[in-house]
């Protein structure tokens, strides 16, 4: 693992919340990395027409979104390409992890948006044990072995990419709309998920029609449950608890957009991004008198 | 007072929260009247240069508010530029009221924006005694007689104008820069004021250099505290109090912006906005369907 960059904060997440956020953190000059997607966010690129985000009437999802990326890229601000495994509260800082890299950062801003997805049967109990959510995490476990991926979304073809070249075989069930010709040792099943199963481990996917026993499943999405993703964190119905000023339970970390709660939306997210970054900067000040004093 | 008004919901203040909050309703056909002012809010028009609304980078104010007005515009919402001087919870509907018009509706949302200003030493204790907030509502209780205007803004030049029809003369105190030429029986006062005092109503203004003794006494601000505005209503350190889902103490009564606390932002307000209009909307359907079941 290579040397820990250090940051103020870190942004988990490139929609509307985290983006808004990283405006303010840039505007009241604190250092910070945001981690997101080149497209910012599928949710935003997509939407054909919004007449709600104030200011943009009737505009659509692919014209917003430049008009964010205008934004941050007029203030200076560069977004980093990598998927967040796992955010871990070490008492007086926070380590975030993405595949082999880690920062160290003193405040956090979680704004990872939410899956209109519901988990799949089973897929709780057995998260970490033979089931994992990143591919470059725990690819390697699985050296000259079958797995299978369930990919919510376009870049999960990039994983099933990686996937093919360590696995002996990839068993890909894709939940989105395409056609995929993968390589030689990827096998695309088109087929309903009832459930996945395992006594103490991951053993098999139970299709509509079939069974699928394979050494490890990787699912997919476009976030985590932010449990799992931030172990710790107080949780309830798939969001994450915060109080007025977008704390969550663990101090340092702050959470802003979909993944806090309904309604779910575009102005919504944004402002919720300004709350929780304005709030972080105080937090920062307060931390840094506090250890002046010490 | 001629007949009332009807709508789902009444929102006060048209800044970007209660703009925010009229689209949301527009897209989900609630009938709603609007009241504010027609550059919707001088907290937006002055601002020079606004680095933090996502979307705009480096707009002016102005260009912004050009912005707002052309997406409601756009849809269609149009302002009532009316100032409300009480809204009474009636139980199961709410009066509004503004000068000598009132609505009644079904929700309100509270977005009054705030004044940054403090209250004058003795006012709270003597409004309602002497000390009126709406020159139209109490004018006509000083037929002949003298008063004074403590004035925050542009529009309460318009307030003098016609008080001065209506008293024997009127004081003008200006706590905004400017050259003010009001007409005969206006006499503009440029000096601090120390207080304003009255046993049991007013009676006078003290200022540094000397006192003024009149009838009545109109303190003209963007916005009025807000249990002033709406008796029972629960606030704190200035703000209106409220839970998660922007719900105040008053049911039907939601709050959004700058009213409900810090930190102060464009992009905040807005997002509270839509927070704040869509739980109005659940809150019409579940009144709707409890009215039915009755
Ligand atoms: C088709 C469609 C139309 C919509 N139309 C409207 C509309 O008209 N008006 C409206 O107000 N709302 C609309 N919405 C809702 C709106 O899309 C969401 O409310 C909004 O995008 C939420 O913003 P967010 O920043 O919280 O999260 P998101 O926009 O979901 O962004 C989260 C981002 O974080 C990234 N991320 C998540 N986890 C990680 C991680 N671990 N590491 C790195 N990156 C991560 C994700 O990949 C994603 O890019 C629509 C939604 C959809 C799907
Ligand atoms: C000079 C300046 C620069 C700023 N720069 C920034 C910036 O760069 N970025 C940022 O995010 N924020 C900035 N702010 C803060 C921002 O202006 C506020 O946070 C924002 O305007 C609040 O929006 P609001 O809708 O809650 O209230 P407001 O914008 O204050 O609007 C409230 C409106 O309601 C009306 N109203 C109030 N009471 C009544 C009533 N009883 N009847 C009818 N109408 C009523 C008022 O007249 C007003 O028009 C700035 C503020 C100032 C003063």
């Amino acid at each position: 693992m290579e040397q820990m960059k250090q940051y103020d904060v870190a942004i988990i997440g490139s929609g509307p919340a985290g983006i808004s956020a990283a405006l303010n953190l840039k505007i009241r000059n604190k250092s910070f990395v945001i981690f997101g997607q080149e497209n910012l966010s599928n949710k935003l690129e997509l939407a054909p027409k919004i007449d709600n985000y104030l200011g943009f009437p009737g505009i659509s999802g692919k014209e917003l979104t430049n008009n964010f990326k205008k934004h941050i890229d007029d203030i200076g601000i560069k977004i980093t390409y990598e998927k967040v495994t796992n955010v871990y509260s070490m008492g007086s800082f926070f380590a975030v992890v993405c595949n082999d890299k880690s920062y160290k950062v003193d405040a956090v801003i979680l704004a990872t948006g939410v899956n209109y997805g519901k988990l799949l049967q089973g897929e709780e109990k057995l998260v970490g044990r033979g089931v994992s959510y990143c591919a470059t995490c725990d690819g390697p476990l699985y050296k000259g072995k079958e797995v299978a991926v369930v990919g919510y979304n376009q870049a999960s073809l990039e994983e099933v990419d990686y996937l093919k070249g360590v696995a002996s075989k990839v068993y890909f069930v894709p939940m989105f709309k395409g056609q995929f010709s993968l390589g030689d040792n990827v096998e695309v099943i088109h087929s309903k998920i009832k459930s996945i199963e395992g006594e103490n481990s991951f053993e098999k996917i139970i299709f509509e029609d079939k069974e699928l026993t394979v050494s490890g499943l990787f699912i997919l999405r476009d976030s985590v449950a932010p449990d799992v993703l931030m172990p710790g964190l107080k949780s309830a119905d798939g969001h994450i608890e915060v109080n007025r000023n977008l704390e969550t339970n663990i101090k340092g970390a702050f959470a802003a957009g979909d993944c806090i709660g309904k309604p779910y939306g575009y102005i919504k997210s944004a402002g919720e991004g300004q709350i929780a970054s304005l709030n972080a900067v105080s937090y920062l000040y307060e931390k840094a008198i506090s250890n002046k004093n010490k």
